[in-house]
């Protein structure tokens, strides 16, 4: 059997089983299944530590996109998984694997995009290793972070009756990565659907923010898409949700786009992955007053698109009231 | 103008001239240039981060290493770099690429070595990331591991009239890899080569005991052979050294096997390069106590192989006492 029969959370359980005694040896230890570890750190703060691998071929085509803006977003996909739990990212480690023939210009424009990422989140960039490649660029970043121990939010702790909410519309990136892959014409819409799939907008300040209200339960960043990633959520936390998929946020510049090329909308915000926002779910008693507040500290909404239910249940899928049949594949890395 | 023509010098230096302010924002946070990043840590103690990545094809050959003795080297390596900073190895992360068609026995192999490696040397697995690859296996791991911040030792911290040593063998793991290359008989002497070069033995033991020791000025491990790494040490300490060829410590299988195949043997023990032990300097005051003890605790000796040279010497080769001109190519990763 080979890694893609076998399959991604097939290959997770397996490790968690494998290394889980190690992860679990001290209470204030937290290892493998969450967006980051976390351990105790410097002056009562809970260190964190996240780990994101972009590989040429898979996650991006060198010809595609520029050198800048990969290193930016190598950084900014590792803070997205910082903000998920609540965290202040810190410290960044590269570790880069390069063909020989690459071009130099390639590389310090690389760098740029790494250094401008890492002057807007505050991350320093201490350390890694670079390596020769065969063939194909690989590159993988560590971030560490840092939280104040009360206030790290986990993937296993939703609520039933927690409303679940999103913060950012879904799937821009999605759609972006779609419109290039069918090369089709940039108008402006599709334009700004590319750049949300280049940049991602993490957001480490509204991860902090929440993590620190009374009343907000779950969180991890939606990197693989809100069907897979929800399941993930439902799963540690041993819950079901309903989702009513009039409520998914969309852009218009991704309804128009949608529209034009008649490509589901819906589907693309369920299954599109890269959104980089957080998924959250929050107590229904709190809730009102945490809209309130997000909206005037952030200047843009949260938005609320379903419901955990009780223990047992499924993940059920609404539209306008009605129940509807949704079945996509699962996000498999090694597909 | 490439990477291969720019080399991995250069790109370093680049690197540490762009990153520098970010590194250098605290005087308590050390970054780019040493074995592993330095930072405050958990009550008191200093976190130390390091990074290694091994790539199919270029550190590795599929077919010739088991997948076990892999997972195992790629913990064992990393677990070199906190030694060399005197540090306790504590905690890792995998960053993983896998083509879709790997067999998952080789996976659970992999990970085998992984396991046996984290239980030597007591380091808990707790998380990472792990992703497709189109072609070759990619994988990197990151360390982490606390030291007391007095005893954490540097590359920059050589002082004139210093004892250079090593703490084991040099050249075995490099004559393990051109056995493997060349496809020599397996002798006895052969087996233990290539079994020096798939499974290193980090001493962070060792690292640990010198870093407490008062007269050890500089520590760094052994990985690019030591014709490169003592130019790195020097440059650091902005020192020279003098090295006597023949006190490189030689292991009797090194030495019976370069006989037989008309090997340099001293050559193989200054650029083989995965050796993988220490490179200390340490104080001719206290040299001798420090030797005595050694062995008294480790059962083995540590090697004195030359002595530092004030500032402005470069590093100059005795042969019983004569100067000889050695001028080997520097390894470069970008070759």
């Amino acid at each position: 059997m080979n890694i893609k029969d076998w399959g991604e959370e097939a290959f997770i359980d397996y490790l968690k089983a494998q290394f889980f005694k190690m992860s679990s040896q001290s209470n204030s230890i937290v290892g493998i299944g969450d967006d980051c570890a976390v351990m105790p750190g410097h002056e009562g703060r809970s260190l964190l530590i996240t780990t994101d691998a972009l590989v040429e071929g898979i996650h991006f085509i060198k010809k595609q996109i520029s050198p800048e803006d990969l290193g930016y977003k190598s950084i900014a996909v590792n803070v997205s998984d910082i903000a998920a739990m609540g965290g202040q990212p810190e410290h960044a480690f590269l570790s880069l694997a390069l063909p020989k023939q690459t071009d130099r210009d390639w590389i310090t424009n690389f760098l740029q995009g790494i250094k401008k990422a890492c002057s807007q989140w505050d991350v320093s960039l201490l350390g890694g290793d670079t390596v020769g490649s065969k063939r194909d660029i690989f590159l993988s970043i560590t971030l560490t972070g840092s939280a104040s121990p009360n206030c790290i939010k986990y993937r296993h702790q939703a609520q039933k009756g927690d409303i679940i909410c999103v913060t950012d519309y879904l799937g821009d990136s999605g759609a972006g990565l779609k419109a290039l892959q069918e090369g089709i014409e940039k108008s402006t819409s599709v334009q700004y659907l590319i750049q949300r799939h280049f940049y991602p907008r993490p957001s480490p300040e509204e991860g902090m923010w929440l993590a620190s209200q009374e009343g907000v339960h779950a969180m991890m960043d939606l990197s693989d898409g809100l069907y897979c990633d929800l399941q993930r959520l439902t799963t540690s936390s041993q819950c079901g949700a309903l989702i009513e998929m009039t409520r998914l946020p969309l852009s218009q510049e991704l309804a128009l786009t949608a529209s034009s090329y008649h490509w589901d909308a819906f589907r693309l915000a369920l299954e599109g992955g890269e959104d980089y926002c957080l998924l959250v779910t929050i107590s229904p008693h709190v809730y009102k007053s945490i809209q309130q507040k997000f909206l005037e500290k952030f200047n843009h909404p949260i938005y609320p698109i379903g419901e955990i239910l009780p223990f047992s249940s499924s993940i059920i899928y609404h539209q306008q009231g009605k129940k509807v049949d949704i079945s996509l594949e699962v996000f498999n890395h090694f597909q």
